[in-house]
């Protein structure tokens, strides 16, 4: 393909893209003012509109695995991909819990009552637009959806180009049930080009049409999307999470919340990569933690004091301390008290979630204070990381950067505030 | 000068801002530590050492002011810029004031018991390093620096450069205040070149450690940090607020806030730009809204049914609706209802203020919940769009984007949260 040929099509994105942004804005202009009971009856329409549908999507999803077969796609990614009657089942009534949770709109956040006489409320309002980018799991149409339109706001959803036809077809079933409760049709667009374009035209925000973006996908997308994204952006890049055992920590309660931390999903973000054990008890507890670990299968990479446990342990590099896992591999070091975790943490994690195991409160209390993450955990596992485990009933992601949002974003984390005043007559002086 | 000898300037700067921000983070880390009472302390102290320091504030504040003389500024710049006694004072006060406010850290913002023993809470923090890029106003070193430390933050604060001996006077002070209780002296950094790349600097976020930028000037300021910032920033463009008079409307009320709204200060940002009547009050309040106006002093620039009340009106063209004069002139337009109302706001308004006077209730809460502006007010003045007036003891700026802060930045808008998890052994399922 010429340049020469490139350039018009991607003109044609571009105004592609600007049409979606000005119908999103509309949408959610309408979308602010629809009352939380109608759209959770949507919601519930939606899922059985999505159950109706099927066979549709059953279909669109073979031909999409069927193209990612022929380009050799991994057997993990064909996983993520793939749809069958119980996953669009499990799809539908994520739809539903999510129509059941408590409208986040209207949440009267603070109220102020001046010598004047004003009264200012605070109140939760709709964020606007939201721009979802994704990449294979063609769920993520419907929950991510959902979530933006529970919030009271549209949503312009990007699908990869793999689950294309998959999230296409989930799409069109979600709009058929929404719109027959009287949601505006744009409220949830699916951008219908595969074209690689669309992602930079919406990271440019789409003429102010775009609020947010949220990227949901792996490290390379997530980064490509906060490098150039000219809209704020709820990302998290990565999980290095990290469990420190404490001199004070029960060995018992260590041994079944470091392995769960580590091996109960490796995949996940809140997985921890790195333990930390406390000087004073590493005598006691290195050993059977390090055992544990190895004999429920993973490969444990230490400093000298853990390698002296066992020799399986093999040595772990400076690079092994920043390094995201995903996997059955965790790096493993002792440290000098309290201070020196901490430390640690600050120079190495990714500012997600962190747990200390110890039975001494204040210990635990200062570890809390002092550690700058998302998430810090005392005597649990870091696997608790998640939307659903905080209540929220489900997440769009879990944000480590600092504004808005931080930690597992829910529906209330989709949402602003503006604040109304109320005055009888009230001038100022 | 030769691009040979500006590329190695530019470097130095660059290495120079990078240092600065890897100080803010360190004294961030610190900062975030520090108990409340503490900093109140060192916030009174830096009052004091403020009034200790007045003869070389003043001093430094000759010399900007001879040299702004000598380039020519305008009179409404050097007032901005000046300094006397009283206003070092004031100063002083408003940092005692911040000193005052409630800690913003620690609060609980949400609590979470879940089935399974954990307990989580939403906690206050600070938000981290805050980067302002201000003009001429000599005033924000101590204003904004003082709200950035109550809330746990680093400042890293850039002064242009008409104010630039002014402001390193006044943080001088503020330092040496501050570090006698214990205070990092990196907690408020004064940019120490006027070097225009130091703001480009800034922009890019040296490196990940300015967490947010709060630009404070002029139009062509705020949106040069819009454009340019690589990361979030709190700014407001402009402020074109709207008073709508609504058929029910009582005239004398009418009369009395319009009149403040527009009047009372016409270069703030919360000052009424364009007044909206309901055409069926048309009759009976349009002529004494448009004469008083004109009979305190402004310029009236109307529809033809705006005209036609009073020769000095002049037409208004679309840009009117658009504009904010900051001066002493208004937009006048008579409109088919409250709906209509709200589509001229949505259509030319800034999502700013607007204020709604009616009698009718239901008519006001309809406005403000249609309105997606930061502040929405039923029968009050649009100048009470002010962190003083709301309570919050002071501001940074008003916010008009959606993410994080919107309206009045005071300390509050100035932390983040982050989730504690108390368990007791439980690992995840």
């Amino acid at each position: 393909m010429s340049v020469l040929s490139l350039k018009p099509r991607h003109e044609d994105v571009d105004a592609l893209m600007r049409e979606i942004g000005r119908r999103a804005r509309a949408a959610a202009r309408r979308m602010a003012l629809v009352p939380g009971p109608t759209k959770d009856a949507a919601l519930r329409e939606a899922a059985s509109s999505l159950r109706d549908a099927s066979a549709a999507i059953l279909a669109a999803n073979g031909a999409d695995l069927d193209e990612a077969r022929a380009k050799g796609l991994p057997a993990a990614s064909l996983d993520r991909l793939a749809l069958n009657p119980a996953r669009i089942e499990a799809i539908a009534e994520a739809l539903e819990s999510i129509a059941g949770l408590p409208d986040p709109l209207g949440r009267v956040l603070a109220t102020y009552e001046r010598p004047n006489g004003l009264t200012i409320e605070r109140v939760a309002t709709p964020l606007g637009v939201v721009g979802v980018i994704f990449e294979s799991r063609p769920n993520v149409t419907a929950d991510a959806g959902a979530l933006c339109l529970k919030a009271g706001n549209a949503a312009i959803l990007r699908a990869g180009s793999e689950s294309h036809r998959s999230a296409t077809a989930i799409a069109q079933a979600m709009v058929e049930g929404l719109t027959r409760h009287g949601l505006p049709a744009d409220a949830i667009q699916l951008v219908p080009t595969k074209d690689r374009a669309a992602v930079g035209a919406m990271l440019t925000g789409l003429d102010g049409a775009i609020d947010v973006i949220v990227p949901r996908g792996g490290k390379s997308l997530v980064a490509r999307v906060q490098d150039e994204a000219r809209v704020p952006v709820f990302a998290h890049l990565e999980g290095i999470c990290h469990v420190f055992v404490h001199a004070g920590a029960d060995l018992a309660m260590a041994r079944s919340i470091v392995r769960n931390s580590k091996m109960r999903r490796t995949g996940i973000c809140g997985a921890a990569e790195t333990l930390l054990v406390d000087r004073p008890c590493a005598g006691t507890h290195l050993g059977p933690l390090v055992t544990d670990l190895l004999e429920a299968g993973c490969a444990v990479r230490g400093d000298a004091a853990t390698q002296a446990v066992d020799p399986r342990v093999s040595p772990a590099t400076e690079e092994d301390w920043r390094t995201e896992y995903l996997d059955a591999i965790i790096s493993v070091r002792v440290v000098d008290g309290l201070e020196a975790a901490v430390d640690h943490i600050e120079t190495y994690g990714s500012h997600h979630t962190e747990s200390i195991l110890t039975e001494d409160r204040a210990a635990a209390e200062r570890f809390m204070a002092e550690v700058d993450s998302a998430i810090v955990i005392h005597n649990a596992s870091t696997q608790f990381a998640d939307g659903g485990e905080f209540g929220f009933g489900a997440e769009i992601g879990i944000a480590t950067g600092r504004m808005h949002a931080r930690g597992p974003v829910g529906v209330e984390q989709l949402t602003t505030f503006k604040y109304r005043v109320r005055g009888t007559g009230q001038i100022r002086p």
